[in-house]
């Protein structure tokens, strides 16, 4: 097995850079354009092997798709479209060469999928200079563009603004569980199994709704990296604003439920993380033209209030009301 | 004494805010503008404790300054200008608050220095998403600006190019031999004592001299954080060139010769890194103009050669000719 510390800081580089901008350069630095009249968008993550992925559950491949998918993520909720990523890494020199193959196999994949690059990091320094004899550290750095008056900010909503998600939640959360406990669901059907550890394993940034929103700016709103319910907290506190979300409109997807109680699917839904869609809000005439344009993908599931709580609300039992709260959210279920 | 663990998230995001460019929101990611006409320049870094740092010889405050100083001299080395920097953190749950504090702070007062700001990171998420068991790293991406006829690159340099340094090598090195070995340059005059240190500890990238370069643009050149030697052969190589240094005019400076003899000097001098000047190349008309107008920081100390090797010439022993190659350049001392 070839390991990384015994091929060579040049040899590394030479194989590194077939996944990287072909017109990267040795040099101190990328140089690139943004259009014209557009803004930058910068976005900066690090994940740590054990704490934001473990061997148990993701292969290299799949670590490298998602950290990019979380940082395409992030540019997608802003608005923006990718202009290129930095990648810097610090590796055990005892990492073998087919772990980080894979890993930017992973990266190249997603990347591509959104006709984007690797456009430089601690790489085209002509260094790899974080080798340590620890576990692994990625650090990246999404660079994107946007209008400025598409720009998607969190702080904007208004009240009598409806609240729409596109895709589902819940599902990352889902397949993770699938993933850490095998034996468990080993009699689950396989194209439920299959698509539920697909949505942790690759998860898709929702890169692909932002043209269709250009019509309806400025909207407000982030991407569920965090969880359904965090994405909400998040817009309603920094909005200075409330919420009623509508239970049904929230309620969790037949997968999830094939795989566990109510109650927990529930939990999953609000507060799973990792989906990777995106908590829109927007007047309900905007709302209504979108929604109409692209169902099922976007739907409401939501308003934002004048008054602070955020409450969960159930139509079968009208008098239940049940709040979101930042500090309390997973005390609730 | 506070530790990072007992904070929690929301008080430490709030407690390093400050640090941040003042319009910084929780968002997904930082916008900003590029200035009409200007490219983008990008340079990313992760530095690890006891790789790239130490406790022992680098205060946090320093490990911050330093940090920056590195990530702001890469933009020098392209010749941009900073718009800013992100800052993504891996820190262990027992680090105490003051360590982080100091290297923010150490961090800031870099930036200050060259007006510019921590614009985003894994803090603006919302979330310092990075906390493992393990020791601190610190990923970096300085983003700059440059006019696409003002960038300096590495592989432009033609034969017959003048080629100059900024300031003085080896100082870095110096003062880290000062700070490894305290007990034995303890009767060191403090004056030069404290003046290698601070080459150490508290680099200064050289922002100061791009201006000055763009009346002789397009220059060829890098910085020489990887060492004087290294930036030679980087241009070299990448220019497909070779080159003739005059040993005379790398003289190690009297403050280095104080603490060592003249072999180990020379070896600081040319490979000792870390002391952030830059290493240029243009022709000579231009190289005359440029050296006379920043005289003594900037000075010629040798020339680009059609002829692949470069050759370190030694007037005093004309006979003698040292080869200075990029898989044996420690051998040659």
């Amino acid at each position: 097995m070839e390991l990384i510390k015994d091929l060579g800081e040049h040899e590394l580089l030479r194989r590194l850079r077939k996944y990287c901008h072909p017109n990267l350069v040795g040099d101190d630095g990328a140089v690139f354009k943004v259009s014209e009249g557009m803004e930058l968008v910068v976005s900066s993550d690090m994940l740590v092997e054990n704490v934001h992925f473990s061997d148990r559950t993701t292969p290299p491949y799949m670590v490298g798709w998602r950290s990019v998918a979380a940082n395409l993520s992030d540019l997608a909720a802003m608005g923006a479209y990718p202009l290129g990523i930095t990648v810097a890494l610090s590796l055990s020199p005892q990492t073998p060469w087919d772990w980080l193959e894979s890993l930017y196999q992973g990266m190249k994949d997603c990347l591509d999928r959104f006709d984007t690059f690797i456009i430089g990091g601690d790489l085209t320094g002509g260094k790899v200079s974080a080798i340590t004899e620890w576990r692994c550290a990625i650090a990246i750095t999404a660079l994107g563009e946007v209008k400025a008056n598409q720009k998607i900010l969190r702080n904007t909503a208004q009240t009598g603004d409806v609240i729409v998600t596109t895709g589902n939640h819940g599902l990352s959360r889902a397949g993770l569980e699938i993933l850490l406990y095998p034996e468990k669901y080993q009699d689950l059907q396989e194209n439920i199994k299959q698509k539920l550890i697909l949505a942790h394993q690759k998860p898709q940034p929702r890169l692909d709704v932002i043209p269709r929103l250009h019509p309806y700016a400025p909207i407000t709103g982030m991407d569920s990296s965090d969880g359904l319910a965090d994405a909400i907290i998040q817009i309603c506190q920094q909005s200075n604003k409330g919420a009623r979300i509508y239970l049904d409109k929230i309620a969790p997807c037949a997968e999830i439920l094939h795989i566990t109680d109510d109650a927990t699917a529930l939990k999953w839904t609000l507060f799973g993380g990792e989906d990777f869609e995106l908590v829109l809000c927007l007047s309900p005439e905007k709302a209504e033209k979108l929604i109409k344009g692209d169902r099922p993908l976007i739907k409401r599931i939501g308003e934002i209030t004048e008054e602070k709580p955020i409450i969960l609300i159930d139509n079968s039992n009208p008098d239940s009301e049940v709040l979101l709260d930042s500090n309390e959210i997973f005390n609730h279920f």
